[in-house]
């Protein structure tokens, strides 16, 4: 019952397809990341388009926090994951592609469940891809954190 | 021709009236910021309601920097022009309403034209508030730049 | 041999006692957050005194990330160790102080190694603190990160 | 008596001649920049070295807000200059060098007098530049804002 956030009036995405799907994102990343992406770890692409990717993080005891909240540090690992992946489908494979900053407001606390992470790409550059993330827990209309953040793009070699 | 952002979804402000109108805004803002808005200056408000504000930097030479683009400080000036006037039109006059933090990645050049920032409250709590704000060039659907904010709302005095 | 900041010029620290002794901070975090710190996570407490603390994560390879690098999430989540410490050792044990926003910048790739942050506080308000946090590889001189953040510090409740 | 920052530690910097000196940045800007670097405008610059920079901007009553402060977009535009000046002075005078994104953090109420700039440059690469900014008033030890920065720097034309 989250919300799908729609994209309407971004121009920039229209009409653009995604560099890869989402079984081929899951491939990528079990072989490139096995630390972060392997079976047990919770994490699942439940949509990766042009520009965009949304991804969900199940629930596990280990992210809780007193109070029956999520960690902070869950948020940003799953934030970072939807940034990784919008990239991935709107460039394609590109390992290299790091992270510069990521900026992080927290906005409410989060419920004990399941949390899901929406990535837009606001700009996509040669060098550069500048996203803006929303971050919900299962089942609430509202945010309970925003992120921005910029990717480095490497340059396309020559071989 | 800039877009107008739809705020649906966005529960917690549906229903709410604005605390100010945009002439209670404009009275007060020229009263206690003459510095800053004051006739002149170029600045207008388009629309401000609750959890939201539109507001206006016309056009004036001394924004412009090499290759005919809009100056940064400009478009930072604006963005917290902005955060400030969609925190009065959702709480009312306080003067003492104070930015904490503001993080702005910057998108595209913008033209040689007016500038419009668009603000949107994500959180609006009883101590602080976070927001969000993109600016756009007059005419242009892709916005120049992204704000994030978090305003510090001091507390009711008893008095 | 990481870099030992020296924090002279911090006027507002100097003559203050720390809240609470590692040794104090280490049994709260067991007790409030055993989650996050527990036998075997591989953090440590290496300093924390009145309005900064250092921190380490020992070397897992499960923190590993392509190139022989260490992961971007590996590092937000020890800045935010090190934040919660150094607001813990400046405020005394209050569990409910939380992270309102953090902005970090990933500098250089980090070795293969234990990852330190050093945190220090910026600014200790009633109601926030801001604080900044340098990470460092284990026997760099440069840092790999730099985290800005604010914390809300909750109002001391009359019981 | 402002404080001036020592930067030792930070290697990168050391025994790097500036590429240009002060009286060069001065006369580049007044050429590049008039609208924001003119006689009258109350910049200075009072330190250009590799890596870091110290710039000045003079008191005038345009820039005071509501209780004898000084705005917020008044020490956001001197942070840009300090960060374009230790730009300048570390690659020499590359006008196209843009900002990418700019956080500042708000710490203490800035008095009625000079706002005073040192921005170091925490990471230079190729394509990018990592800052900070430390922003005081005039005679205070305690800063009164703190900026990171990322610039773009653009490839080095073949021409």
């Amino acid at each position: 019952m989250y919300p799908i956030l729609t994209l309407t009036g971004q121009g920039t995405h229209m009409g653009k397809t995604a560099a890869m799907t989402v079984e081929e994102l899951e491939a990528f990343l079990a072989r490139e990341f096995p630390q972060a992406f392997h079976p047990g770890c919770g994490l699942t692409i439940e949509m990766a388009e042009y520009g965009k990717a949304r991804v969900r993080q199940a629930y596990a005891e280990k992210f809780i926090r007193p109070g029956g909240t999520i960690s902070g540090p869950t948020m940003m690992m799953l934030a970072d994951f939807a940034l990784y992946v919008a990239v991935l489908s709107s460039i394609g494979p590109v390992a290299l592609a790091v992270t510069i900053n990521l900026n992080i407001n927290f906005l409410r606390r989060p419920a004990q469940t399941d949390v899901i992470a929406e990535a837009k790409i606001l700009k996509l550059g040669k060098r550069l891809a500048v996203m803006e993330v929303h971050i919900f827990s299962e089942g609430e209309a509202e945010p309970v954190a925003h992120v921005t953040s910029t990717y480095s793009i490497p340059p396309v070699s020559a071989g």
